[in-house]
């Protein structure tokens, strides 16, 4: 049974039915009717003016967003285990023609104000050094932690006296707010957030992932540069069809709900070995190299993270059941033989 | 009806059908079985040992390809109308870091060794100028014409001799296969082609085109590339099951032939005004601005391309059916009053 | 004797002093006194603020005021002959990440509103199409020819009404000022510059250019993109006391007005074989290639320029006495055997 | 007294009298005599094949040399306070367009295989990580401190395991090679280093620091390089006369060994307050921020290095006689009042 990652589920039900009904002749580009509804659907959820652009992964979204906040000479404060850092192949340093990411530590791969201010606050002024421009985090983090609004807003606060840009990875978004009961723009603009790439496909999408943009002044650049990066697909009402459907219901809050009470209920069974709190869809436990080897052989997949350490994702489409045999598994570990 | 662009077709059944039928759980990114299944299939197609990767748009195809032949101090030979340089954005200058385009001309956006050699003669030995690295040729041309396997391999041999790498935008590469009757092996490889744009989009697929290495020097590069540029899509098994599905059962000549036959019909209707023989799915023909105030006014839609003339494209889902009433109006319009 | 190249000759004896004098400790970098002369030295020279960076080269000069006035996705419109498209190794795609250069055509390498208005007319509004954001002339052009002060005004209008910033490549602007007559705030800010290229190296310097800027918004990010390219030279002060040395009692307008008025010599010699008027320190010739050989045989060193035709360039430090000869010999030919 | 930087020097009388020799006419570039002769005057030196370039900056060097060995998906394994990590504003990013700085540890700046071993052990292969493909070192390092040959050979031995590029930022290359005693050719090739950034500014040049290739292969990407990036100045025959002149007669030897007398002069004077031992022409002490107060009043310019330490830096002009204020100084403030 695979807790790999939550990029192996399918993409779900509503996500493949969009995708046949969308399957007329339409304007090319963005031009067509799903991908001009974007700003408004998006809108509404967010409670303010955003502008929208489907792109088809998270890296792509990543990178245009900080392309759009930092100027090729330019640093992003991030931290050291993010994924822009850690996971993309140096896009960042492509899309931003070879901006630096200025490393912050932090538990859990969060950033605090303090922890960036211990970056950014030795660098002196002058030409010889990389001055930074933007701040980038990843809510829910790389391990499954969640910015609360207050936590994001101070790091805005802060972005916002510094004259940085702050960009938010939201390749979990759904994750963190589910958790947190909060509204979408508590998490994002009202926290002081400039930019938001907004995950689908691991909560259930296919290949369409939603950049937000809620500054108007960067929107133009960024719709040059999503098509000189050629992620302007030509049938693009076939990725605005993906966005708009799991809007519609809710079905992104009830796929990530879903997750995340997979994720719960193997916490729950690993209380005793969990290395982080369990916030969004991902456990990771402390687990011996022999309890490793055993849980494989019961047929459970999954990623060794670091030393004596392993991380377990739960998809959108893993519902109790599916989660249950690990549950056990893990609950067996913990008991003495 | 719309006879703008290619683009603004739905995709074909047999790629819906493929998106559903490969909608289960695999592995990540390009480990799935139906990725893994690619170079097979299309080294099977081209009677060679093929590298595959898949890609979003033609535009990512065309620049990893020029990415991999030229480096970023490089020159790359192309049409004055080719469209890496006029509808890309400057996207082969940003994935090649700054290549420069090398310009050269010819009726129907086609290149022939002489008018390579006129632009790449006059540029002298030495560090003060851009040395060309590669040619790009589209197949067929941006204005439907179709190289034959003769013209490809005498600008093969020119690529060959200079030390030139050779790549092939084939957007349309099936309408021009079609055309030609012959096999792929002999427009691409044996002809000397490095690198094939191989496009599905136009020709009924959703979004999903093959980047085809023929050399076996570059695709790991490549690889590292179109993750760096966020074309890795975590659920790529998706691009691959419809590229494999336009396979199956030869549907991609299928689609390519029924445009093909449209554009034709629409060929022989407008025989006294065309700009260029149709030899793929494009239709180039002169007209006055009351033609086409009166084509616009019976509700068919079009580009006008330059002064005088118009581009029709017909799409691989536009039957007899569809094109008669355009093709009735063109051959009315030649009918003096 | 030399004819080839201005970038030939020696560096003028004012030039030389001025190291020596300068050849005291003193800051590292642009913080030494007479890197902080220079605004104020070249203000008044302009007769309003400016602010202006040493650099060592006419490439760098350019390339760092390009990728000030063009982003990485945009266009910037030259002649199709001009230095930065020609001769420089795709430096301007390099400085500024790949924008693209919009080749315009004119006789003599000299742009027109008019020759500019035809490349960027056609250009369509979108994200398809590489869009302008700036102007680049060179002053005196490439075949030696001056714009005058209205002819750059007329271009500034054409710049400011479209919103695209204006540079001038000035490697022999100080040949054109004399020629011309007039003031350096004409030619320049008066007439729409935003920045200018100021040779100083072919004109009887060893190793600095001056970077002026007339827009105050760019020159901190320009500090910056010339300390990451490399040309922040520790020992800045160098460079420096060559541009004052050069402008201390009009040294560069009295090497200008030498190197001009032997390029005049040559030009009456050969009144009826020239291909341009001669207006600054180069000479263009029609020559059959026996002319061109007995040249030669005479000991003559000068660059064919295309076919039939010869350039000759004379340096500042090449007084009548060292032009007679070739002037004679021009003489010559003219005259039937 | 200045110690601030050995940047803020003259150029020593040698320098002086060869850019007064050389000011005659002679072929523009490199082409020139004396840049003709680098390559055998070099090689002579380093008892091998070299091809050297003239650069006028350090960044310029090192970053030629990172762009020949590391492709822009590259990483670079350098040390966490390297040059081109702390004090270059993304130049290495620039010219490598992207390549991601690997950052190391250890004690002074200074690598081991161990301490790169660290870091490059633990990156996974495949496409979604930056995978190295050099590594730079620093000799002396920004400490100081000198790798001996055989330590250079060790990291040599593990580049050449991994298949990784080797760079040496030898700013202060004589200083280290003074202090220990040891060829030119141990320290470099004869110890796996395939480019070497060798340093005349801080040693007495002016404007030229030599970018000395012991790897035929990456020499003419170099060259071309160094043009793309405006860096091949026109009358280069300057850079090549400053890098003859230190050559000559060993002044360059000279100038270290007197740079690094007054560096150990100072370090006997602090010897019970040294950071690092005194190796090259740098000491840091540990200095209490009134100790600073108090030499600072006393007319000592300084940086300070972190909390509680001070570096100051030796100059090749700066004799017995011009240290031995500081010295003393430096000894009073050990003695209890």
């Amino acid at each position: 049974m695979r807790f790999f990652s939550d990029n192996a589920a399918p993409a779900c039900p509503e996500v493949i039915a969009a995708l046949s009904a969308a399957n007329t002749q339409d304007t090319a580009y963005d031009g067509d009717a799903l991908s001009q509804a974007l700003d408004a659907r998006f809108s509404e959820l967010f409670g303010t003016h955003v502008a929208v652009l489907w792109v088809p992964t998270g890296t792509a979204a990543n990178c245009l967003a900080l392309a759009s906040l930092c100027p090729p000479y330019g640093g992003v404060v991030c931290h050291r285990e993010a994924h822009i850092q850690m996971d993309e192949a140096g896009a960042p340093e492509f899309y931003t023609h070879g901006a630096k990411l200025l490393l912050a530590d932090g538990p859990g791969a969060k950033l605090t104000p303090e922890s960036i201010a211990e970056v950014i606050d030795p660098i002196k002024d002058g030409v010889h050094w990389v001055q930074p421009h933007a701040i980038s985090i990843t809510n829910a983090t790389e391990y499954g932690l969640a910015y609360s609004p207050d936590e994001v807003a101070a790091i805005g606060k802060l972005a916002r006296d510094r004259k940085l840009g702050l960009h938010m990875d939201g390749a979990r978004f759904a994750n963190a707010l589910v958790h947190l009961g909060c509204k979408p723009a508590e998490l994002t603009w009202r926290a002081g957030v400039d930019a938001l790439s907004f995950g689908f496909v691991k909560n259930g999408g296919m290949g369409a992932e939603a950049l937000v943009y809620f500054r108007s002044d960067q929107i133009e650049a960024a719709r040059i540069r999503r098509k000189r990066a050629g992620h302007l697909q030509s049938k693009g009402r076939y990725l605005a069809a993906q966005l708009l459907a799991m809007l519609d219901n809710d079905v992104w809050l009830r796929n990530a709900a879903a997750a995340n009470a997979g994720a719960a209920a193997l916490g729950a069974a690993a209380a005793d070995r969990l290395v982080y709190p369990v916030e969004a869809n991902e456990v990771f436990v402390r687990l011996s190299q022999d309890e490793a080897v055993s849980l494989r052989d019961q047929g459970f997949d999954f990623y060794d993270w670091g030393v004596g350490e392993a991380r377990f994702v739960v998809a959108w489409d893993q519902d109790a059941s599916a989660v249950r045999p690990l549950a056990d598994a893990l609950t067996a570990l913990s008991v003495p033989a």
